[in-house]
């Protein structure tokens, strides 16, 4: 029994649905085969098995706190940093000449996603280093890159990213932390930052914080905003570090991933915190931007991790749990039989197979937009090279929302299982539950990700990106219907295409016009409607190479393990596909119910 | 700003929707009058505002906890038991010969909607102890009732229900604690309960617990299963008090409702736990469940207030809160503009509207329930009172779920407009979306609301409680298509009237063929499709009525709060009476996705 995440089907995602082994063809990966591949995700496995999965709960009873100005993480961190140093997962996709591994970022996904399972309060640690280091690689100058870099890769350091202030939360606009110039080659940085995840600890002697901040006379809005690495302690001339005034000022305690620190930081307060510009000035947030795909994309993973921790702790339950009896033909149960496990009863089948369709549908779509972003990397034209990068825009969004906002739902189910015990501290779905909840909120909430979706991404070069979606959508539709079975399937995908495309019809005027408040109302409703299509696209193509394998009787698991997809690729048709017309019938509403209407209405 | 509830809204759900005062006019209810009803409703207001609410964060900052045998409550919990006996709380809607006030149970929701609002910590106490004196007066002798109500009355003693058993959840027909009669009038009881919400505290001197047991050699199944008081301390026959061997040996640790405690108790493990037997033997479980529907209402009107709390929760901080500014029309944000209040953004209005739409529409559902219960009680013939009885069983697992499920969405919509502070310890929702997953489980968890929904209360009596809903909701059709605005909602409400009949119709066949799992395989479908439907009838009515008032200019608030109804209303039908046709076409699928497989294909 798997216990918090199933490695056939990542592995039947990876290599029979998404051809990870394609990629391998690529120069970049090409000291990669798939046994090495192999052997990489199940080193992450022990490592989570052993390292992660054990401490979930504790970290969850002895959260990391915040005293005399530090932050106290679990005890266990120390090891789990020593050993994914060791591991090399900050580098793992980064290239051989930075220190890195040069994996594809699909199969790096595919180890996150083991790790976030096991215990989602450890893989932020590592991914926030991973990114700050990434920018660093990016953008910043050699001697930046010198100075920082190597001791994040073993986690002997570790990184942060720095954009929230109290004052404008989302609005990145509205940053107003300070960078004054000076006659050296660093800037004074004073301000505040909240929010900041993974900000400090223990077991990494230095912290590097990539800090979005205002140079002093820029332009008002993003058009200001500039990249600085300030490190927690700087390098003095004779190469021992001092403290760089950038100070710990407390710890947002949190319903949820209670082992995963969230910090409040204070620069400068003393006038001695020093910053390093990144690349050009007034650029930071279109820097920050280019890291951002893949930051959705973990933190879309994160969610569907942790309802596939929460899919196999209630399933355990399920196949553990005796309680009632089945009726008999007169709608009557035998009280003298034996009690049945309640995995036979329907509406307990119904609640695992409601997670199962989106902890996989989710699981599926982060590989399917991973892949594009391996491809966009490793393209040889500038054309595919766009196509990619297209297909990824237009996806990164609904990989972010629909595992945190449907995810919730798989979590609730979970708890549902387990009845009075799923709210009781001593099982694991309540954990879960609150665990999730962030998961909406951080790397741009839903109504955020919503408002990217409709507003850019749909609109984005005349519709480009939709288009290239929909020819990969009908790709699916075409190779669904060479099979009975899949036929009524892939009808109704492709008349969900259809139906998307009216409700664009309808909406896209209304920006035409000039009036984007009407346009983007409904925009999470939207994401709501699109994500559901997109997860079922996933769903088909999953079915189809299922029943291929059926077919061609190639399979390297039992015929159930396939079975298995193409009917949970039914059950989401039937209980989730169902959902998108009230959906796109609630959007082409002409009532303006919440656009037309004072505050003073609640 | 309201803090927790709304009390203009509650009165108008009172007095202008339900016409509680046409209630007064039964002879049972002679000596109230609507100033008398008012007066009640500001003491429990106030008793509110300063006993209750002023408490629940501590509440959940500092659970009640088990130490050494006892259960240990918030030490405001001396004051808040002190004053709700005082205020006659346990006994509101008893008979004034049992010491109680009479009041009307419509009335008495609304009180503890308003408290349960305040602190959904704490009214449990008080329900619980009403509710077992209640099975006590119903059923018990008159030396049991002398014995035990007068000291419940005040909540010198306080009351639990103790159906539950580890071995057996939700399957009462499993239960096994034993009952041995002895020569005197009690039985030896032994066996244990789990799940005993208010099973305990110190405020209280003893606890008097309502328990199913069987009786040696009585017949398996619910037709064995008997109702036995045991109190924790016995009297004896010098008139003192001696310990009656009911232990409580622990205490559930939850995710939520911390303060509100949930014991382990073990009967008779010194052989000396004394019973004695309510009513006759083997009718215990017929008892629990006359009992049943007012505890079902009380739980769902718990979700519906915690929603209440979260909602005006969220409410305030979207008044308080500048983030972000207007779309020009040019799609564009002009940072040097100042940052507006979240509230006017099109997204958050939706948030909110969607709180307001399901708490407002649950509690006017609990009204109407609640009415029907009065109606039922105050009934001159056996015709009316078998047509309320009908109404109140068709609604009492609608009204139980409804508020549960719904309330959760409701909940997460008020952490979401908090943004990253939504996650906070340091604010009110992520407290609230904690405390409500609850309510979901207590009292029967949805799967079985469900299965009592369609399996026994759409089938009894050959369909007359369905065809007296119908009735009731035709009549409000009726009346909102009187006016022009109101009748397109009018007749979606028709339709979907119609969409029920035709889902009925094609599930009830396989119940005639006794395939009893096919057709409860759906269930909570069902409730999801048919609960929606039935808070659009409560929608429609509020609108009406406010359509009324304003065209009548009689209205006692400003026209903007009738106006907020029927946008309210409108939001319901536009957002979410849309899901019921996917539901239906789940409901009719021919698939039998959770029924054809075995358990291995997960």
């Amino acid at each position: 029994m798997n216990e918090y995440v199933a490695i056939d089907t990542l592995k039947f995602l990876l290599y029979n649905v998404h051809q990870v082994e394609e990629l391998l063809t690529k120069e970049r990966f090409a000291d990669y085969d798939k046994t090495s591949l192999d052997i990489f995700l199940d080193s992450i496995k022990t490592f989570s098995d052993t390292a992660l999965f054990p401490f979930i709960k504790d970290m969850d009873e002895k959260p990391s706190y915040f005293k005399d100005g530090k932050i106290n993480v679990h005890p266990q961190f120390e090891n789990i940093i020593k050993t994914a140093g060791e591991l090399g997962i900050v580098g793992a996709i980064f290239d051989y000449d930075d220190g890195g591994m040069q994996l594809p970022s699909t199969v790096f996904q595919a180890a996150h996603f083991i790790m976030s399972a096991a215990n989602n309060h450890v893989p932020g640690y590592f991914g926030l280093t991973s990114g700050s280091a990434n920018l660093i690689l990016s953008f910043g100058s050699r001697d930046l890159k010198e100075a920082y870099v190597p001791n994040m890769l073993d986690l002997t350091w570790g990184g942060t990213m720095c954009l929230t202030e109290p004052q404008a939360g989302s609005s990145l606009s509205d940053v107003v932390t300070a960078a004054t110039p000076t006659d050296q080659d660093y800037y004074q940085i004073k301000g505040q930052k909240i929010f900041i995840s993974a900000g400090d600890h223990q077991f990494s002697s230095n912290f590097v914080h990539l800090v979005l901040a205002r140079i002093k006379g820029a332009p008002a809005g993003i058009k200001g905003v500039s990249l600085f690495v300030v490190p927690k302690n700087r390098s003095t001339e004779n190469g021992e570090f001092t403290y760089n005034d950038a100070a710990i000022v407390g710890e947002f305690e949190k319903m949820g991933q209670k082992g995963y620190c969230t910090t409040h930081i204070v620069f400068g307060d003393n006038d001695d915190c020093r910053g390093w510009l990144v690349g050009e000035a007034n650029k930071g947030l279109s820097y920050m931007f280019q890291m951002m795909n893949e930051a959705r994309i973990s933190t879309g993973l994160m969610g569907a991790s942790i309802a596939s921790a929460a899919y196999y702790s209630s399933l355990k339950y399920a196949n553990e749990r005796p309680q009632g009896r089945k009726l008999n033909s007169s709608g009557q149960k035998d009280a003298t039989e034996e009690q049945t496990l309640i995995i036979n009863h329907p509406d307990i089948k119904r609640l695992l197979f409601s997670q199962k369709a989106i902890v996989e549908g989710s699981l599926s779509l982060i590989l399917q937009s991973s892949i594009y972003l391996d491809r966009e990397m490793t393209s040889s034209s500038e054309e595919e090279k766009e196509k990619y990068n297209l297909l990824l825009e237009i996806l990164t969004p609904i990989v972010k929302t629909y595992p945190a906002e449907k995810g919730i739902e798989s979590i609730s189910n979970a708890v549902q299982i387990l009845g009075g015990y799923g709210f009781c501290s001593d099982f694991m779905p309540q954990q879960y539950y609150r665990d999730i909840r962030i998961i909406a909120l951080y790397e741009g909430t839903t109504g955020i990700q919503s408002l990217d979706l409709l507003g850019r991404k749909i609109t984005m070069k005349n519709g480009k990106a939709l288009e290239l979606l929909a020819i990969e959508i009908q790709e699916t539709i075409k190779k669904a219907s060479n099979f009975d079975e899949l036929q009524p399937f892939a009808n109704t995908l492709l008349e969900n295409l259809g139906l998307a495309q009216k409700v664009i019809g309808v909406l896209m005027p209304h920006a035409m016009k000039g009036n984007y408040e009407r346009f983007l109302a409904d925009a999470t409703v939207f994401m709501d409607f699109f994500g559901t299509i997109v997860i079922g696209w996933q769903w088909l193509k999953m079915a189809t190479v299922a029943k291929q394998t059926l077919e061609d009787k190639n399979g390297n698991q039992p015929e159930l393990f396939y079975e298995s997809k193409i009917h949970t690729m039914k059950f989401f048709y039937t209980y989730e596909m169902t959902r998108t017309k009230g959906l796109a019938k609630t959007m082409m509403n002409t009532e303006e119910l919440t656009i037309s209407v004072s505050k003073d209405i609640f």
